[in-house]
């Protein structure tokens, strides 16, 4: 039985680890004991490591055959940069700021296979594209995406169901959008718009920097991507931000100097939690558009995809999970062995990987409904 | 010619000194130089003095005909007291939190004539009621008041056209009402409300704590004071209240401790501040019904009141300083003399000056439209 170190036992790496142990025998790492001790029930080894300290990431990786990264942002790039330097082919969902592809002489070097970016957006978002775009001439690209509550309350009618200092981020960060040919940046929660989705109602879209890898591998006129939320969220944060609470200029307050996103934060981020039990969803829509063979296609996707009562598994940990857990299936199953820095648009331009990754969803009841026009 | 001491040189102060300096002698007092640096211009004595020393006060109010009480509300008490104890009369506009009756003993005691809130609201909302309600059996009063700016800026659409933490204090103290014949306490921001004003179109009103006084000198079955606001605001309000960004409760911020509302007042008092000679307005209306000589009746009151560009006078600084010196008229001239603790609703009981504030008033281009059904 091939065995596998899932880093990180976070809400993510959990459902990796979980998901993985059927089949393979699996090493999940964390510095966090209740982490760790969720994972007991499961026919999981636990190990209790610092993983901020590359050093200990390359040490612990050496007898695995595959590696998964899902350590928070912030350490995703340098403990890529370890495993690779440990000669290990990896996936990783650590969405991490840097650009992967600095590491991409050093991993074909080292002839290790490297995925990375492999949850739901960016993830199966750029499987679906580099899926299509191998077969056709795409001009226009859009991915809506978000994770919501089901219930909501007032204001914000938002849980973060993923770490919500990277959920202030995407209301922070610049978005790069590529329009006719050149990347231009927009703001964070800029251009707001109404969509109607079934079973979810209208929800309200601004514009996130999600593009990513895509910015560099594709070749498109028009993409963008843009976050979902319940109507009337983006206008709160636009005020929070206007108003500078999101601001990480320290102000002087008495002999103090205090960050207001600090504070913020410390407000927020109870009342974003998820709490236990709490059913959520994860909504996407796809809309891939240009020529095929000659006439003018449009597909577009729908995911709806909604918390798991009975593995009491969050949608959020489905989704950006379960796309891990199929390509980590890929790579260990020779499907998939490209060595350097592979964003999943070139996992998905290969159609026998692409098929058997939405076959691995489905039948863990995650369904991409496409619409061909 | 008579002398009057105004206490405090702020924008309502200097308003009270400018106003009163064409018929009497004046000295005007404030430990900022930049404020009596303003009234350079008039015929006014400035003096230097820190007067949160209640002993300050009542040395230096000596030699005077009339006190003016024009200090920040957290020193308003202890300042009429000292006044009070130096047995001079006094017109106070400092809106402090505390009971004033409290003083009324002594204040008879030492023959001293008080008026207390003697603003636009409380102040002219206090007047027009005590007038009536010595002429009618009233069962209901209400009155809407707000000072806002013409220009409309998102998010806050508001201006502070007096101390910003006093507007935020509105926002958090909870409101006392009358409902038949009980008080009923209602959360700030409570019960919004949407209203159409002539010349300003439709305004936001709110629950605020302003009856003070006619909680305890009326008696009348139905009371409520509401605040006006451009709509919009006040769910903004609602929404920083209710996420803790106006709380005094201090927060762990690393290793600091921090109250929110600390740095909320930092962000959002910038934001509020009027900027030089910014036009701005005052909008009050007030209904009183009840039963006049054994008929229906219901008298409504409209204030419009706006910048004055050419004496650069802010409304609010207008209709809260004019009464004011309108009352402190009355009081020189004998009009007005009756001792203890007087609300402006006491003076306005009395048909003459009555009569004469609201003429004071109309010399001063602020008018009162009153409607009687």
């Amino acid at each position: 039985m091939k065995k596998i170190i899932v880093l990180g036992a976070g809400m993510v790496g959990s459902a990796i680890a979980i998901d993985l142990c059927k089949n393979y025998k699996i090493t999940s790492v964390d510095n966090n004991l209740e982490n760790l001790g969720k994972l007991n029930a499961f026919p999981i080894k636990t190990l209790t490591k610092d993983l901020s300290d590359p050093k200990v990431v390359q040490n612990i990786v050496a007898d695995f055959d595959l590696v998964i990264g899902a350590v928070p942002g912030f350490m995703g790039f340098q403990t890529l940069k370890a495993v690779i330097e440990a000669e290990k082919n990896i996936v990783d969902i650590s969405f991490f700021p840097e650009n992967p592809f600095e590491l991409d002489t050093l991993a074909k070097e080292k002839k290790v296979t490297a995925v990375m970016d492999c949850g739901v957006a960016p993830g199966m978002s750029n499987l679906i594209l580099g899926y299509h775009n191998q077969r056709m001439e795409i001009d226009n690209f859009e991915c809506y995406v978000g994770g919501l509550p089901f219930i909501r309350k007032w204001p914000y009618e938002y849980k973060a169901p993923f770490s919500p200092i990277d959920v202030i981020e995407e209301y922070i960060r610049p978005s790069r959008i590529m329009e006719n040919g050149e990347i231009v940046i927009k703001p964070a929660l800029s251009e707001p718009e109404l969509i109607d989705f079934p079973r979810v109602g209208t929800l309200e879209s601004f514009n996130t920097d999600g593009l990513r890898s895509l910015l560099q591998t594709m070749n498109i006129k028009n993409m963008k991507e843009k976050t979902l939320r319940y109507p009337g969220h983006i206008e709160i944060m636009r005020i929070l931000r206007e108003s500078g609470f999101l601001s990480s200029e320290p102000l002087d307050i008495g002999h103090q100097r205090v960050k207001p996103i600090e504070l913020t934060s410390k407000l927020l981020f109870p009342m974003w939690q998820l709490s236990d039990k709490e059913e959520e969803f994860t909504i996407m829509k796809i809309v891939i558009s240009g020529n095929e063979a000659g006439t003018e296609k449009k597909y577009t996707y729908h995911l709806f995809d909604k918390y798991d009562p009975i593995s009491k598994t969050s949608s959020m940990a489905r989704t950006t999970g379960y796309p891990c857990t199929a390509v980590a299936r890929l790579m260990l199953d020779d499907d998939f062995k490209q060595n350097g820095i592979n964003p999943p648009e070139f996992v998905g331009a290969d159609e026998k990987c692409f098929a058997k990754i939405i076959a691995y969803l489905k039948e863990r009841n995650i369904n991409f409904d496409m619409v061909c026009e």
